[in-house]
């Protein structure tokens, strides 16, 4: 942990923002910064802002509350100029997105925030304090060598050998980095209620970062995990499932508080929102437990539904996304379904920072050691860099079809051969066929043939190759390779994160920002349409095509990502994804339910476009979409400021542009239903 | 002119293709040849491969009697095995492409070559030839200094400060370089007989070149123009017309023979093959009278009718486009409509080749100095490119208004400035208001509003942008840039020249590619079908989009093209453009019949999209197609030998892909109909 203390200068002023009274300070602090404190003679305040924060009614926002109190202590300018300038910074800085009451909240922050700081007396004691000796980190080597300094921010005083020690000199990363990360940041996390809880298991299908998993246990696995592990027996497995105890457990450290899970729970009180210090015991039973792949019940996994995918392990988890992510959810859950055999290019935007945001590395392997193998390309190539992932490993298995063809003449592992050669390429079917193959293959004599199919075992079962980016990716930079790459008519399938919005850089407008959103480069509302991406690639007829929103219809996203799977050839899959750079006014703890809000109003649009359909004489196109009630819609763009502060910005032209954002809508939906209406498309 | 003999080593092999008997190669030869080819002793051979590739039925492929001369002349190889490798060259050069037959004319045309060259006694009195002096040429100081030299392969002895004379280090160029280059290289020429003509002004339509035009005169006119300039009385001008003479003049120097006015002319007899050297006197006809601007008729140009359009100046002539080439006739008839003001991008391709290859610049300037603005740029950004363009004089447009603002606020012109702003952006008034503006202002005191708007006077009146380019461009490598522009909303016009193939960089696959064309990076035959680029673009609502075939109704491609300049918003013109890259058995003199097969059969169907009758309640999407006669589309596909090679090489599969083929197609067409037929779309 790097607290900043080895930098402070003799008297010099320290504030700490932490939860705890005078007296916890002395059981909190780390030795290291108690000894700086004291022989340094620190001048030392603490600040408890967060809860400043919620009792102001600013939620989370703390900065404003710190801000006043940094200008308070150190005096850098007088306080009163100072003052003056944090309240213009405050209309500046919110009027326009968020409107007067933000404004007036941030003020009142900047007011309670200059007295604030509470002077604590340094005990002399502190000069020589020791700490109790850590306990030994279990973790690998890497993680050992590489990942732990990183993330005590002394990654720049790692050299060279250590890379090469471990064989990355490439960029290679190891999986699952992230796990490691713990960064308990939250000051509250959900407490679960067995009792409450209907066990749908949506609190953990709309978990951003993976920290609160379902576990199912025998009678007598009860009875060797930790006593602490309360359980509940498990319902609604369906009829012919065994006895299951059921828990849903939460790992307190990797939390972030966003407090998704709460609003996905369709139950009052089976989850509730307490005290980080109240919980944070329960991360052994995360860790033992809901981590520990044998507690896993492949009886009960299945992708047939959204309750029973959520007993699979997730190959991505903790990343560095926002509190509330919305995208997570939906990559979370791929990983679910395909995770052990799954190739990703990631664009560049939010997805390639939350994922690939070195040291941490959240997408992770299965004791087996099978997982997902992501890397992180451009925005402007990302389509064609996922494709290139499926050439490649089509033309090895191309050459091992060849091989495998000798080696069978010759006489060599035929049944074993001929099982692969019938099944090779069938989804359901690749990973038995090639381990029989491996197996059969592996006592046989080592000619030129058995040694590269053994080389090459790796791609002998069949992948799933995704691309996942964002919409500025999909709709803008991207897009002109997305096309390319879907033309194609090749099994790659493309998952894009709709924010509506540049996220990662800061909110510019794309091609998917729909009429009347404010955003840089539309600081008026932006005057087109949104662009209908799904629309465009129906028209080539071979390209499956959906759209979702995880938070209104789980059971059909969950339905697209499996049909886009299972379509042999190239698949879009757009994912309503609510974001910061909305400015949700109720917050990042509602993405879900904000998604819902979406497709009640006809604002998003749900549908799915499978070509196979049409060899069956069917119309490809479904519209998923419930009717909508677009008298709400004005409601929804009115409950998110990059909407609603056009009203403020520009009163005289909002307006006329909410309506032709209303005209656009009900267009587009008009437009699916009479698609979905015709016998064809 | 660089004839090659300054070259010539002593007692060299002089082989000279010319249709000259021994007696006028006196009277032909000019003297600097006569001259090298006497001094240095040359061995000197004439050839007239063009007279015996037709009598052969290889039309004007001299290719492989040429290549037989030369191996028989210079007996570089034994020439038993030269003849034994031209012959095998053939079979690989032709069969795949082309058959058996076509290999079998190639084989007679070597046994012919190789006996085929005449020997010539050299007169001893060429040895101090001397020619007559050479008439001054008529031209620019840019085309004396620097485009000439450039024609006489002697650009690279050009020296710097001739370009810094002319102020063109930046790589300006004169416009209409062109008319220079009068390269003379067709055989025959079509003669025009006035009493069988219908004067529909089809041929000038169609020529690729601008070399045949037509022209009226009146009495006075026709009294002083050269006797030969002979007229008939025009006739189908109009009731209200005055009694014109009319002529089609056509340009022996211009004109590269390619036949595609003869078969596009209604009249059998109207136009006739004719040997240049009988033909050339009636360049002075073309220079003197049909380019001369004074004889244009402003009461009979007319955008309303291809006749009509076909009297007015094209700003687009003598381009270095191949012979028959259907791409030029669309940039011409643009240029036509609105060449005084236009501007365009260009991408990599075709079009940026013929219309760009230095010293020649096809695109012209009139009297007045008004013509196209026009530049290069990548396959990668053109349109782009083209948008910035739009913008450059959007933004200084907008300056210049308010400008006049404050001009009509001091007092100054208001009258003009009150015309200007009620008008500055309409398409009919804009050049007159402007014109008025100029002069209104020309008088008043220099202040900087008034200097500023003089200075950019060239940006008063409202400009045609266009991006044009091939389907290399629009459907591949600057797909996303289409998009994005085309997706702005702005006043933007898209010319897509559609063959289907990377025709310039030698015929790879392209999106625009249909199912079963055999192309380069596609040699089985393309597997999936043609990208519908229309109707992806249809989807923004506000995108006109227009598909044409100038080959099949000129009086369609005349509409979508006067639509699409006139709609205020982007537009999306797709032309089909036969070309040599699709061996079209037929020949490229049947350039335009082709087209007209391609429509009937349902191939390629024309439509148009235009946003502007959404709002009138209309249907947006006109299907302009007649019903098609897809009996007729296996024969279309046989011919033409992109598609009908599949079946030499590759006869097991490519019935089952001529069958997609046809499926893709009448999916199309069917897609189109139900378009059509819907009251909204």
């Amino acid at each position: 942990m790097a607290c900043g203390t080895e930098d402070l200068k003799e008297g010099g002023i320290y504030l700490l923002n932490c939860p705890w009274s005078l007296e916890e300070l002395e059981t909190r602090l780390p030795a290291k910064v108690k000894r700086d404190l004291c022989r340094k003679h620190a001048q030392f305040y603490i600040i408890d802002a967060a809860k400043l924060a919620a009792e102001i009614g600013l939620g989370k926002r703390t900065n404003s509350i710190l801000q006043a109190a940094f200008f308070a202590l150190t005096k850098v300018i007088p306080l009163d100029v100072a003052v003056e300038d944090m309240k213009k910074n405050n209309y500046n800085s919110y009027f326009k997105k968020a409107g007067q009451k933000i404004v007036d909240l941030n003020n009142q922050a900047v007011d309670v925030g200059i007295s604030a700081a509470v002077p604590v007396e340094i005990p002399a004691s502190w000069a020589d304090a020791v700490d109790a000796p850590a306990p030994e980190i279990e973790a690998t080597p890497f993680v050992k060598d590489i990942v732990l300094p990183m993330d005590r921010q002394q990654g720049d005083k790692l050299p060279v050998s250590v890379f090469q020690k471990h064989g990355v000199l490439d960029g290679t990363w190891e999986n699952g980095t992230s796990a490691y990360a713990k960064r308990g940041v939250a000051t509250k996390v959900p407490k679960w209620d067995g009792d409450k809880c209907a066990q749908c298991n949506r609190c953990a299908a709309t978990c951003p970062h993976a920290a609160i998993r379902p576990v199912l246990l025998t009678d007598a696995e009860k009875a060797e995990v930790p006593a602490s592990f309360q359980t509940v027996p498990a319902k609604g497995l369906g009829k012919d499932a065994p006895s299951y105890a059921y828990r849903m457990q939460i790992s307190p450290y990797d939390c972030l508080g966003c407090g998704v899970c709460l609003t996905a729970c369709p139950v009052e009180g089976a989850l509730t929102m307490t005290p980080f210090e109240e919980m944070k015991e329960e991360q052994h039973n995360f860790d033992a437990v809901a981590m520990n792949e044998r507690y896993l019940k492949p009886d009960v996994i299945s992708d047939k539904n959204m309750k029973s995918i959520q007993f699979a392990k997730p190959y991505f988890q903790f990343s560095a996304a926002c509190a509330g992510c919305a995208e997570t959810t939906y990559i979370k859950l791929v990983s679910q379904l395909v995770g052990d055999h799954m190739y990703i290019g990631n664009a560049a935007g939010c997805s390639s920072a939350y994922s690939g945001g070195a040291p941490i590395l959240p997408y992770c392997k299965d004791q087996r050691g099978f997982g997902p193998a992501w890397e992180h390309s451009l925005f402007e190539d990302n389509a064609e860099f996922a494709y290139g992932f499926f050439h490649a490993q089509d033309a090895i298995r191309k050459e091992i079809l060849l091989r495998l063809e000798s080696l069978r003449e010759a006489g060599v592992a035929v049944d074993a051969i001929d099982a692969y050669l019938a099944n090779w390429n069938d989804r359901e079917q690749s990973r038995a066929v090639s381990d029989a193959l491996i197996a059969a293959l592996e006592p046989a004599e080592k000619t030129a043939d058995v040694a590269f199919v053994l080389e090459n075992k790796e791609y002998l079962s069949k992948k799933s190759i995704w691309a996942i980016g964002g919409d500025g990716w999909a709709y803008d930079i991207g897009f002109g390779g997305i096309d390319h790459v879907l033309a194609q008519n090749q099994d790659v399938n493309l998952m894009v994160l709709d924010t509506e919005v540049y996220s990662n850089t800061g909110g510019q407008s794309s091609k998917a920002t729909p009429t009347a959103a404010v955003a840089k480069f539309a600081s008026g509302g932006k005057q087109i349409a949104k662009k209908d991406l799904g629309a465009i690639f129906m028209n080539y007829g071979y390209v499956y095509v959906a759209q979702v929103a995880i938070g209104y219809d789980q059971a059909q996203t969950l339905k697209a990502i499996r049909e886009a799977e299972a379509y042999p050839g190239p698949s879009l899959i757009i994912c309503y994804c609510p974001c910061l750079e909305q400015h949700i006014k109720a917050g990042m703890s509602c993405t879900q339910t904000e998604m819902k809000k979406a497709v009640e109003c006809g604002y998003w649009q749900l549908y799915r476009y499978d070509p196979r359909r049409t060899a069956q004489g069917l119309n490809p196109f479904q519209l998923d979409s419930p009717e909508p009630d677009t008298s709400k819609l004005m409601d929804y763009l009115m409950g998110e400021n990059r909407f609603a502060s056009l009203k403020n910005n520009f009163p005289d032209r909002a307006d006329a542009l909410y309506e032709k954002a209303i005209c656009d809508i009900k267009a587009r939906y008009e437009k699916y239903r009479k698609m979905a209406d015709s016998t064809n498309v």
